[in-house]
């Protein structure tokens, strides 16, 4: 089984690689982002490629010979807020380009593309499910919901075997804050656990709709093993996820951290990232995931204590290698 | 005011030109089109644009200082069906870049988008509202929801003042069949009006959700007048129709038109297009369109009436001109 992925350096993008090599039946896993990925424990399968979407000709070394494509690579809803074009260019026309790759070899590979629940917007109903409308608030959620309808499109007229994944919110990620409105999800709680301060863009009352990054990552894989008869003609799956309130989290780090850490959040308000975020629904139907052997999250502070685990390992694997 | 229309030349772009003449306000009416549309008696606000949208530049010649763009242009749905890069060509990209050319002006013209029932399919709820998902089961659904999608996100960051006005199928149309899947809507009623045979490819219990080219075209004319508070964020309007089964069609022709011209119509099934006109919902709730003021049909009797006297008036001007 030969794999490709793009935005292969971002964190789901190294994770899923990962989980990806555990499989024996990976022949060759293409890892393509803007800059070479630095290669994974030296396995003889990676193939690192520098590729971008924006420029012609990189779809093609992505998606060739490929038997799944993980499509990951995206421009992130805050940069895609402030650079109209740049959001365009890359999740839309990048998309288009991958696409069309995947459909020239005519070998109709399964091409999983992970989608958001930004692609939703109010008025919404009080439980989200498959059959919602969306009404994105922002054009990352727009060039999702355009994404998702030409994966669907393409897999309809057999040119790929498509599968969406509308992930949740992705927290704890571990690193650098990023151009997502919603870094802060991850900030408010890794922030606290390095000693450092964190600042709160929105109301503490507010709902999130949340994955862990294990979580992501298994049901990433999942829709990758799924057989075509499972989706039929329904190729967007929206995740499971839990929902919990920003002051639920706070309550659920001090539990694991203590009260000093909670108190190193800061609330002061950003419109743009609080309009964007706000939008969101946070109460989804998922019976249709669950069905398919999609897996979620219990509770929140499990997500917490991931997080502190795989810090911890990371950093054991770190100071062996010196 | 000044107005621009494309896809002029076609059946409801010119009903939409005669109807927006009568109002004095509007001091220029460019007509788009591939070919140049034959002007209309010689009404001196009229500047007919030869332009394909496929092609650079003819984007901004058709948005130049238009306070109101009426997008009508559109590879239909059995030629998207066929040939899958010309309708993503014209479809996404041309109205991409007609959205781009409005953009440009700096003026956030309104931006009227003739979307379809096409983008919905099954499963469907019993009936369509605005909360009802998307789920095009065919290239020209997707093409129009992608297309909803761009003028939604174009009015959302204030670029242009869209409005997304999603058709019934227009019945009766004039002249000769079409290269939409639907065609046969209105051939068989057209078609044995004139003396001719016609064939219908679907079964006669299927239900149909049609529009008059009368109602059609009133409600593109009041989608263009109304002012943006009416829309708030809501940007995509299902518009009013009539549902109604094929034999109730035929029933109604028969009862105008005596049994003779309903013997006209042979039924023998086409697999493709009774695949996409079989994924099309058949009932909506419309409140929201008739709050705002859209109006819709009676019934179906009455589209034929209708149809015959603007045959019969047309007759009589062009005979008035001999």
């Amino acid at each position: 089984m030969r794999i490709a992925i793009t935005g292969a350096g971002g964190f789901l993008g190294r994770r899923l690689a990962h989980a990806l090599l555990s499989d024996p039946r990976v022949e060759r896993l293409v890892l393509a982002d803007l800059a070479p990925v630095p290669s994974i424990a030296g396995d003889a399968r990676i193939v690192p490629l520098a590729a971008n979407l924006a420029e012609a000709g990189a779809g093609e070394s992505i998606a060739e010979g490929a038997d799944v494509i993980f499509h990951l690579a995206a421009v992130l809803s805050g940069q895609a807020e402030a650079d109209f074009e740049l959001g365009m260019g890359v999740n839309v026309q990048g998309t288009r380009r991958l696409l069309e790759a995947a459909r020239a070899g005519g070998r109709r590979p399964r091409f999983v593309f992970t989608s958001s629940l930004a692609v939703f917007g109010p008025p919404l109903p009080p439980v989200v499910d498959d059959g919602t409308a969306v009404h994105p608030q922002s054009s990352y959620g727009t060039e999702k919901a355009i994404g998702e309808l030409l994966v669907s499109d393409y897999s309809r007229r057999g040119y790929v075997d498509g599968r969406v994944l509308r992930l949740p919110t992705v927290c704890v990620r571990p690193g650098r804050p990023n151009a997502a409105a919603s870094s802060f999800v991850s900030g408010i709680i890794r922030e606290p656990l390095h000693g450092e301060n964190a600042v709160c863009p929105v109301d503490r009352g507010l709902e999130l709709w949340l994955s862990s990054p294990r979580a992501a990552v298994s049901n990433l894989v999942h829709g990758g093993s799924l057989p075509p008869e499972a989706l039929g003609t329904q190729r967007t799956i929206n995740l499971p996820g839990i929902t919990v309130t920003v002051d639920r989290m706070i309550a659920s780090l001090a539990a694991v951290a203590g009260p000093g850490a909670a108190a190193r959040i800061e609330f002061r308000e950003d419109p743009a990232a609080c309009r964007i975020v706000s939008s969101w629904p946070s109460r989804f139907d998922v019976r249709r995931a669950l069905a398919l052997g999609f897996t979620g999250d219990t509770e929140f502070g499990a997500l917490v204590r991931d997080f502190m685990a795989d810090e911890a390992a990371e950093k054991a694997v770190t100071q062996g290698r010196r």
